[in-house]
């Protein structure tokens, strides 16, 4: 298993899209899946557009919205970035083919700080012959 | 790995599990995962109930209530079904066994069209031994 | 592949680690990967905080907020239960590493019971090698 890490602010999307095809290349694993897998309950993974940085400002809104801010029980204050972890997950299984990652035409894979800033990280797993 | 393609309504969760149980039964794995994967950002995959249609009606409009019309930044209007696709996922394993798809009763895999009428493709991939 | 049983309270998260950490060692897999697979389609699974109990309360009031009881078309009164089922998901890979499951020092898996009581099953497979 590989893993790296990253420092995020406060709140935001980061696409790892990158980090993620450089370790794939690594693995010289030519057909299978790649696990992405983050080790944090406040933070989780997702994939979604690479073009247009509005559709990752949207996102948050809309998470922000359904998730507001109310009297919650625990008693660090960041109920909501739990609760938002649950909702994208913190784990993603992707395809790999002739030892690359396939994604489709608009997609990236976005680290999904819910309750930064923090160091975080990233465990990446890549299976397959 | 496997794929095919299919013609969407505007908005809607289509039944693909046949389609999935066939490529599985032609990939002749006995014993591991399937994984498919929707190369699409505003479109998503998930398993829900496959026998009374009224299940689906009413996770859409469920998830209309979640992540209205709103004014959103991303000028091309279809924020809502980029956040609808990170809040179900567009990735997803299932458990082969005995070269045949292991679902529970009441499962069924549905492609999640959430900004058609569009052709979308689906990537199956089978892996084990 | 695995499996075990359990029975829920009427709506809850039930913290099932340590089942699935049992089943990965008597797999004997070093390196791999470890799929949970729920095969209901009222209930999920999901990876957070075990540490204080008050996450996972929360976390049910906030899906509760999110999807209310509201006139669904569904008639067995469940409709609730199969979107939350969806927004959560019923499989999640882990990894797993030196015949041990992986996880983050505040991380749990949780079988998301959103329509109980009931006996419900999890289905674990570990792949690799």
């Amino acid at each position: 298993m590989d893993q790296f890490s990253l420092d995020t602010p406060k709140e935001g999307f980061i696409d790892i899209t990158a980090k993620v095809r450089e370790l794939i290349r690594h693995s010289c694993i030519r057909q299978g899946i790649c696990q992405v897998f983050v080790p944090h309950t406040t933070a989780g993974v997702t994939i979604n557009e690479n073009a247009d940085p509005d559709v990752v400002a949207d996102m948050l809104m809309a998470f922000d919205r359904m998730v507001p801010n109310l009297p919650y029980r625990h008693m660090e204050g960041n109920s909501p970035a739990h609760i938002k972890s649950s909702m994208v997950g913190c784990s993603i299984t992707l395809p790999v083919v002739d030892n690359k990652l396939l994604l489709g035409t608009w997609q990236g894979i976005y680290f999904c700080e819910f309750d930064g800033p923090r160091r975080r990280s990233v465990w990446v797993q890549v299976m397959g012959g």
